[in-house]
């Protein structure tokens, strides 16, 4: 099944000065803004595009729950994830299954855009967060 | 200056493995394999092309001077840098210094194709290794 780059996702702490980077030396443009609460998430989000290419940015809202600080005590800040559209999440689910790669427990989750997405476990992917989410979003 | 992202560097530990994932999991084709002794590198890189994006496996090939091999030791594989292309390398470095962004010591440099290239330094961009390149590289 065919694959797309969608994003790339980066854990950052400070929100402001990310947006700020992303503007001023990136030339990128803020999309979008908002926290989600979601669990496996909780972090405060801004969705960058830069010349095409969109960029998430995250910054934990909870220190001890937050899977991105957990990422950012471990491995420090920088990229968390690539993220890939697929144009069958199910589908592209059962080809992963094939090809010996397991999901992260749990991921499976709608976004606040109503997107399917889950994350493929870096154990089996040489050390790199993959996420798969199911279609692009055209509500932007 | 308008900048545009090129690739996504990724360290690994086993290139072949990596291979394998971006050809069959995520439908990527090999471009190009090669080893650079380049004084900071120190690895043996692998271009893959996911459905039109770049993506650069590099695997350390000297476990105490590589660069890659040392941010494996301290992060774990995954993620290590963003690279974007710029029109002009030399106004891009001007336009840094403007926005007080620092580059990494001793990261000028030519690749195997002779692109011209620096690093910015991590400290200054919320923690990701951004990478400016002075050219879109017609030759692979």
């Amino acid at each position: 099944m065919k694959k797309k780059i969608d994003h790339i996702g980066i854990a950052v702490r400070d929100l402001d000065n990310s947006i700020s980077i992303y503007e001023n030396v990136l030339g990128g443009i803020l999309i979008d803004r908002y926290q989600s609460d979601a669990v496996g998430v909780e972090s405060e989000i801004a969705i960058m595009e830069v010349n095409g290419d969109r960029i998430e940015l995250l910054s934990p809202t909870n220190n001890s729950t937050s899977p991105i600080a957990r990422f950012i005590k471990q491995k420090g800040k920088g990229v968390h994830h690539i993220a890939y559209q697929v144009e069958n999440l199910d589908e592209a689910i059962k080809e992963l299954e094939v090809n010996g790669i397991r999901i992260l427990e749990g991921s499976l989750r709608k976004n606040k855009h109503g997107r399917r997405l889950i994350y493929l476990n870096p154990a089996d992917t040489e050390g790199t967060i993959i996420e798969y989410c199911d279609y692009p979003d055209e509500t932007l």
